[in-house]
């Protein structure tokens, strides 16, 4: 760590905090400056304490880290990519770019037997569907629960396809990974550290989405509490931030998906369809999500989207999705990433 | 609600909105404009279907609420401003602005008694302090748990303060309603929605922090989470949001505050230490805060806040505590509030 | 538009409502609801008065637009896409994606034509550079100004490129356009109108920015005080925008490429160097901006980018922009956008 | 500045840094770390070029600047409050929180007169008003230009009130300055740098907007544009910023407020009515901005602001600003700055 000291810090000030930097376990090393100086830290920052709070001393202007944060799931600590089997399905390194497809909510058997059915004939090898919902007001459609399980497993059955479903509760992570083939965790969650825990504990795979207003280098500490609990399984998933812009519902930021296939050797997801909230705008962004480098997309999918119960605005129906799917094909062999 | 329909769409396509807008329980009113035309839906919008999946119509070109969301918090609700009495100690209405007070993490028996003495002798009545910390990384020091919750238990019985301390799972909603007299929610888990279902039914009054992101709509309808389990002692915590400035940490939203307690009955709470993240704006934020209409303040202190576990740039030592709770004296008296 | 009226508003403050509305030059068209009314107001909003200012009536609670605020630009105007033609170079429509780029700022003569020949060789057709630079601090290197063109003119005589340059002040916007093919407009001044007015009326082609923080709405308003000055070959360009994240100096909003192109005529530019400030990022950046639609690229090139005198850290040197054009080819082949 | 080397790097790496660091006229410091190296570069960062070039070197991981960017507008340059005089009303320092009040855009000289003398009566000594008006589209009112600043003379005669209104343009700054007493720099001109050298020259003194997404840093680096032209009677506005927040137009950060005080030796400013964006928590935010050390309020007052031509959501009428001007006495009274 670097530590700034105020201009016009006498020697004794100076003194001060290099002694506290030695306390807390670092070498000082300081740096007296023409107009300002510095007391470099030398030390592993991450096993050592912050030193952030030395801020707190009125000579101190600032502490600045050297070192980045997240350890595990950097390629420092592996460097070939993390490739998931998800019972036979690959993703990530240079597997085709997988598509996972479905309804936002798992509304009915009819509904969700369809959209299985449908989504597969176009191309894609999992479902989605939420069974437990979080819903901005508890007024709203908060999904069917342990039914919407039994239903995904239905589908499961019948499709061969696997199952992406988001876990809500710390309580339900036995239940909830009984189904599920992968366990989704949603932005609303993505700093519910207790339930990035529970999740990695049950050892499926996990897909983390970003937080609403997570700075990628918290997305990224996000899933090194996975992973530090032993569970390497790890897809980062974008799915838009929250910015003041308001046609779209969020912003979806693709530099992130570049930044994540470059520090991290985790596989990287894309959520257009919560990325901007707007089923017309899906297409253009699946293809942008693939031109950046994205190991796999995750798509809406609801039989009549204006009857849906949840978040209709962004669904597409089973013959935009198979257009997509179809539209995607020579971008997919260009970038070599084909099924 | 109202369905805004894309210019030139003919009888048909209108007609179609009419017929969908009925099926899902209002009565549609058609309004034929010069350029564009809208359908008004008649009905109750927190008790029917949302209307926003017609923006999976292709005619449909925006669907707009008229309605607010929140009802069980609103001023329709319930018309005389909620006055919380924890244990003797009066939040919100024309009760005395409070000082809840204390470190950011327990970090010992000393530490903490000794800042509870110092506190309660400046004139806090609540002792703030983490026992459980959600923490950005692994690697931090997620403070002492149970330990924590013990220490607090000490600390309350030898200075008669009330304890806040925050909730992290939902694990542990029972254990930590032993010891808390307030359950805080924290900031990132402002959606944990199980999370604040659990808290909820212990029956302890509850601080519910404003998401990072969290638009005050969503805020509040977090609050109405609480409230429809039956618990209505709810404090909202305004922490300031996260914005593109890089100066202080958050940025505090005070017309959040005048916000709240115009659209609300319930006491609204102010948090400057983690609003700025940085003590020496500390004071400045205290007084802003009362000033717009605060029921009370929140504020981090420390023994040695360049010794501090955890976030020692925002908090103030135990002098400038005293400082700060004495020069509050004239604005407290001036706005009526005063202990 | 709709104006909202708050529940439990009597008749006597609805007719009051209606009155103005009328008085505002619209028809009025009140829908009594269950639980609230509203007013729908019918007109054209964009040649009458706004109804925001019926907010300050104490029944409002609010007032929703129901037409959108964009005219020029829009596809109701002109349904086929513009065709820029910049002395020979053709952008938009399904025109090759173009090519622009050169550095940050122009700093010497041989900086410049080193440059402009490098990015020709490697298929640019339109050069950048900075004779005239906003800089966020006085202290900072402001451009060369008059001699700043005078060196563009002269890589233009010598490699036959295109030139874009930024414009600053309206007092400039005739010098400029004598040496400048496309008359840039940066992102600070994406609201500066008198600005967008003076350069609208050299009757050059114009790149316009979009501002920091400006709304995709904001941004097409922007552009049609252009062509609302008779000059309709206006470029829109995506720079990236303002949000908390700290890793990149911008977030892209490709999305907002993919609204562009679906809302207006116009053709739309990616600066992928300035929209995310980081030399690694810009090549998956420019694969992402042409799958989801640009017309064109714009992109930082320096002969040697530690020695730039701004922004060396977003800029990428000749070698890696002729690996970045030529790894382009295969994408811009298959969205048939190659030369 | 600090260079952080990335981990790994060979010896002949560092080395290129340091002779780079040399090169660019800095003593280097290089500190060898256990897991990662930095250079620390000695020399006056506001007169040496930015090191931040360096980031484009491959080894390079980041570059994090030591000193604060601005100079003459720090209390280092200047240690005692800037008052400035404007024909009599004092404004910063201890001198009484000034009321600058008036209607968003002046309309008729009926509308400006009567505002005029009623907010003097009610205890304002600065009346504000736009003659040229920055809008959103081209389609709203634009001001009545000349027009309005004839109109402003004539308030200004008939009530001994002084006059800010808003410079848009280079070309204005003569004629504007001839009406205006106070120059105000818009906030979508915040970083028009031109347009602030061009406001500087005429002497008066300015009102400086913050930018809709204007970090601090570079608020403040606004100012010393104007004060290294010469002219340093400056006062800062802090206005709202731009967040994710839509229940108001604009973030009030009441925290800059505080920083700019702290920081600098320039009056501060609040502007609720824009901060907000409603006219109902205009009161609430008046308090707020007194408590927390602002040197004066720039409100707008309407005769009937549901008639308003622009901004009437956000404009008071005469009887509720008299109300405000009233409220805040005791609270002028407890900061020690009534008049």
């Amino acid at each position: 760590m670097i530590v700034i000291i105020k201009s016009h810090t006498d020697r004794a000030g100076i003194d001060e905090v290099i002694a506290e930097v030695k306390r807390l376990g670092y070498q000082p090393r300081p740096i007296i400056g023409e107009l300002q100086s510095v007391v470099a830290a030398i030390g592993d920052e991450t096993t050592h304490n912050s030193l952030e709070s030395l801020n707190a001393l009125p000579q101190v202007e600032r502490v600045l880290r050297v070192q980045k944060r997240w350890k595990l799931v950097s390629k420092e600590a592996r460097s070939s990519p993390t490739v998931i089997d998800v019972d036979g399905v690959k993703i990530g390194g240079g597997a085709p770019v997988v598509l996972m497809a479905g309804p936002c909510s798992v509304e009915s058997e009819e509904q969700l037997l369809e959209t299985a059915h449908a989504v597969r004939a176009a191309g894609a090898t999992i479902l989605r569907g939420g069974a437990f919902k979080p819903r901005t007001s508890p007024y709203e459609f908060q999904g069917l629960g342990k039914d919407g399980l039994r239903l995904l497993a239905l589908a499961k059955k019948a499709t061969g396809l696997k199952i992406v479903t988001e876990l809500l509760s710390e309580h339900d992570a036995d239940l909830v990974a009984e189904t599920a083939d992968i366990l989704q965790i949603g932005a609303r969650n993505a700093q519910n550290f207790r339930l990035l825990v529970a999740a990695a504990k049950t050892g499926k795979p996990i897909l983390l989405k970003r937080g609403l207003s997570q700075r990628v280098e918290e997305w990224l500490l996000g899933a090194e509490y996975i992973l530090s609990e032993g569970n390497s399984n790890v897809m980062l998933c974008e799915r838009g931030i929250r910015t003041f812009e308001t046609y779209t519902r969020n912003t979806l930021d693709l530099a992130a998906v570049a930044i994540a296939k470059s520090e991290t050797h985790l596989p990287v997801i894309v959520d257009p369809s919560q990325g901007c909230g707007r089923a017309d705008l899906v297409p253009a962004l699946c293809a942008g999500a693939v031109a950046v480098g994205a190991d796999g997309l995750l798509i809406e999918v609801h039989p009549r989207p204006a009857e849906a119960l949840s978040d209709g605005q962004q669904q597409i129906d089973f013959a935009r999705f198979a257009q997509l799917a179809e539209s995607l094909q020579p971008l997919l062999r260009t970038v070599g990433r084909s099924a």
